[in-house]
């Protein structure tokens, strides 16, 4: 950490920063240089509120240098993670692979709404390419008059889906006493853009032994999404698979500003995969083939899609559901361009 | 609703629209513009997802009309909720109130850190003005590695803390499994802003019969602000008090930037009390004073501000918290100003 | 326009409305719900202030439906413009070109620093597969203490590279008094983030016969981007190819936040092309590679990239500037990539 | 300035920075963390381009130290610049001033749109006790097809609204050509929100002797908005006046935000002083009253508030504007306000 004085402090002000460092049991080194001094606190004290410095007199701010962020960096783990889903057994090899030279793409409905309905989009999403099939049983809505999804019965039809098809089934969970249930359904379990502070839930899904697919919360930063990670490996599942939805911005021609800049970021500070939600990220149907293609084209490992039979009557999120046709021809160009980028889908 | 056609449309296209309202329960009224045809869907259908309308051919975009939250909101209610917090009985009338000509003010510590310091502050606070009295027990860290609460132990330190000074507790609540016993100790349970989407948790604490602080998500919208208090209030809990306590923005000489406006939005739209959490709302301990007084002068029904008797060795929140001596001279300047506009302190 | 009454209006208020929209030359219409009343103003009247009847009472807000845009517009002209950057005569086709099936990139330095290094980069970008030069003369800084470019002799410089190379130069133009003489040098004047808003020199671009890129400001929403580039047209300069090249957001970790749907959103609005600029866009060199694939991926017509010999060296941007030799291979990228979406470069 | 090396740098890469600050004219000082190595470099090179730095090989950031701005900065004037607007002679010392005990208030429609309306406001809001006068001749408009102003027209009206009252004029420039034509009429120049990057104009604007009512660009940073401050100072004119006016984000029921925390931060940073647009910087004119009690409560030097007699016809800004009867009330409750904090209006 870096404490920057103020021009006009004295010795004393300096003396009594170093003071404070002490205390924190950091080692300090006092630069004077031209214009102000600033005082260097060494060491590795994550744990430690250093901000309370900020409140000793003559200091202008402090500078963070160590990331918090441990067990999700390069700095702990230079090689990548590769996540893979299951089913296993029966269906072999067929589960989606996060992380390696391969892209997953993952893809259903925003929520489950009956079993024929998922079936038939399962079908449909295998046969495009896709490996993994999503749908929400359990929907975190901010109208609380909205469809909330179709609890237990949805993970039926999801499980049923799986059974007839042998994609990996990934679905949300939305608190603590949801975990052990959906983790019995599922292959991966979704912590959504809402719940990535909700740190009680990313500790509790930590604990299963299931695949996350955490997702960005809408305004995080790149610090705290992998810290949002950093505490689902402590409780020793280190099979999290980043994912990008979009943040808030004053953008008015979107739902969500998708900001895939975070992909080479993420390659730089992090050993975990990145996928892309372009249906979230965007909130229109109509950008999301082209999204697909620029998250391919710029390193992510996978992707996230929302695909209806009928979005114009989708129960949630139809605006930004493409069909099963418009999939399948998004998927023939994603080969193409994985390709072109020396990987495969 | 209105729904936006493309100027290309035909007929066929405007009947397939008016078709879709139809099935979603609502009445059509079509308008032909000189430039463009508008479609108005008439009816209260808060619960259908009418995004998907969207995705019919040549829809360029649809304009929600209603609002989508009610009880919260002043077509219902139209005279101005008052939220008093206990404690009651032997202590009098002393607790805290929000929404009505009096404007309280609530304080303490960012963290309960052991019991002679929250007394200590207590007594400090209470004598300058304060009402109610602030602490964390269970903390919501972004960094895994800080200082996460005493747990129960805290509580039972505010619980002390209340019996020898009269204030009223006001304390977060983290997670569902901790609603009850928070409930148990304290006079009103915090929403924490990153909590503000966890809807199991505002449905939880709705559930209780204590009054509810709802801080406002860091990039959530005023919308769902209202529609969060909804899913409390929904529960038959309508001591909901609002609290402010800054955006995430660009901005970067604050940690976050303080939306002071939001208060006469508020006061248009909605029946309940506002206050405002200048320290959360800047970062930093010096604006706290002149965003003070500034929120009183804009409105606001109360505030909930960080004091700490020693800020550069408190265990969280130091550089935002400010010293009981400040605390002091602020609720002077607090007093004139809500004198200035009308209300008491 | 929409008018959206509050639910407590009179007959007498709705009337008022009414007389407003038809004082304004709009033809009314008046829409009674269930639970509110809503007024259509119809007609095409952008040069009125409309949102001066939200001050009207018992008004809650109004909704505009016709974007305030025309010329810019896929309404008035549907085939795509494509944009031909000179030098013609003895050079041939090789200037750059953008909106059609070629994707075309312009690369160089962020400042032109001297001759010698300016036409060795012209030489390497060429041999790269570049169209267009890119390098600042005058340059806009935010610090009043920078390097603000070389002037004139920047533009001679320019000139001279040209006349080596056949690329297209590409130079910003910052104030009225020098549109006549960057246009005398340059194939293409580019109108900066800063000056998107700047109206007079707006209009001064759009006097001159060479084409223009006109860069988004950094917050500019799309519509002012898209009334930004209605201004150049309507002074009879059609040829504008816009450049997205990232906007102010809290993400930390870039310079700026590359929103990458709007190409899609560009697609389908306007006929106009629209080019990224990803080394502005992320202001780092390690990101430029991934977001330049990814850009063509998505469907832009076009790059615009900062590049240098000796980045740490470089007098401005040198922390976004990649090397000739990460051009060269990034070019080789983007060609493979392009192929896959069915574009070359 | 702190380089932050990669943990996995090795003594050549540590070498090879020292070598390019020494070539930058620092003095360089290494620091080998328990985790990192950071190299300081120390002295004030204000005008070289340090973020090259980042682009050298396990170099993982930097951190700039100094603040870019010095006559603009309280290390180079500690004590508070007062800016006072004429006009002088014969009407005596009626005319605004702002930074000292007094707070000084500028109402005035938002164009002027003729003259005996003109004077009529003027008598208005200088009977409720503003001692400027506000009004725009020249208009930036975003949309080309809105009402521009009434040009040198619009200024002689103004003049003759002053010679009617004594009250100061404010006015915008909007390009270089329109700044002496400007300045014979205006007491003071205000540069827009729009222009507060457009150095050209900034510098234009310091080579009158007028005072500066700047306004901050709606994404400007404090740095930026200082740094302008420093473009016009930097050319003899030190008679700035800072203007907050409200910033993009995404939140839906302002038409811009409001961050009043801009006041403490630059009365911490700056010795100008700074006002508070409340109808710019809210888009709504209920919202005025209360905001502009807030920002005198939290200290700001002076308002601009857009005042018309009859809102709904306004040819601009009309939803922004209150009426000289609610302007009355305001001003009321202001002198009250500012006595609370010791100051007078």
């Amino acid at each position: 950490m870096i404490v920057v004085m103020n021009p006009k402090c004295s010795n004393e002000h300096v003396q009594h920063v170093v003071e404070l460092l002490k205390q924190m049991g950091l080692k300090e080194h006092v630069i004077v240089g031209t214009d102000r001094t600033v005082i260097a606190g060494i060491g590795d004290k994550r744990n430690v509120d250093k901000g309370a410095i900020e409140n000793a007199p003559f200091v202008d701010r402090i500078v963070p240098i160590l990331a918090p962020y441990k067990v999700a960096s390069k700095e702990v783990k230079q090689e990548p993670t590769i996540v893979t889903l299951g089913p296993d057994g029966d269906h072999g090899p067929i589960g989606a692979q996060f992380g390696g030279e391969k892209i997953s793409v993952i893809a259903g409905p925003c929520s489950v709404e009956d079993e024929k309905h998922l079936i038939d989009i399962a079908h449909a999403v295998k046969a495009a390419g896709a490996t993994g099939l999503r749908g929400g049983a359990f929907k975190p809505r901010t109208n609380p008059y909205s469809f909330k999804g179709l609890g237990e019965t949805g993970l039926k039809h999801l499980a049923k889906a799986r059974e007839e098809t042998g994609l990996s089934v990934i679905t949300e969970v939305m608190s603590i006493e949801q975990v052990d249930l959906v983790a019995e359904y599922a292959d991966a379990l979704q912590i959504g853009t809402r719940n990535m502070h909700n740190f009680n839930l990313l500790m509790a899904a930590g604990k299963t032994n299931k695949p996350i697919v955490l997702k960005r919360g809408w305004s995080a930063t790149l610090q705290e999404f992998l810290l949002a990670a950093e505490y689902i490996i402590n409780e020793g599942n280190d099979n999290v698979i980043l994912c990008e939805r979009g943040i808030r911005t004053p953008e008015e021609y979107v739902r969500n500003t998708l900001p895939l800049a975070i992909i080479p970021a993420v390659k730089r500070e992090s050993h975990l995969p990145i996928i892309i939600d372009p249906s979230q990220g965007t909130g229109h149907a109509y950008m999301v083939p082209s999204m697909s293609l620029a998250s391919i084209a710029g390193g992510a490992d996978g992707l996230i899609i929302e695909v209806h039979q009928d979005p114009e009557h989708a129960l949630t999120d139809g605006a930004q559901s493409i069909t099963p046709e418009v999939f399948a021809t998004l998927m023939k160009d994603a080969a193409r361009v994985a390709d072109a980028v020396n990987r495969t889908i």
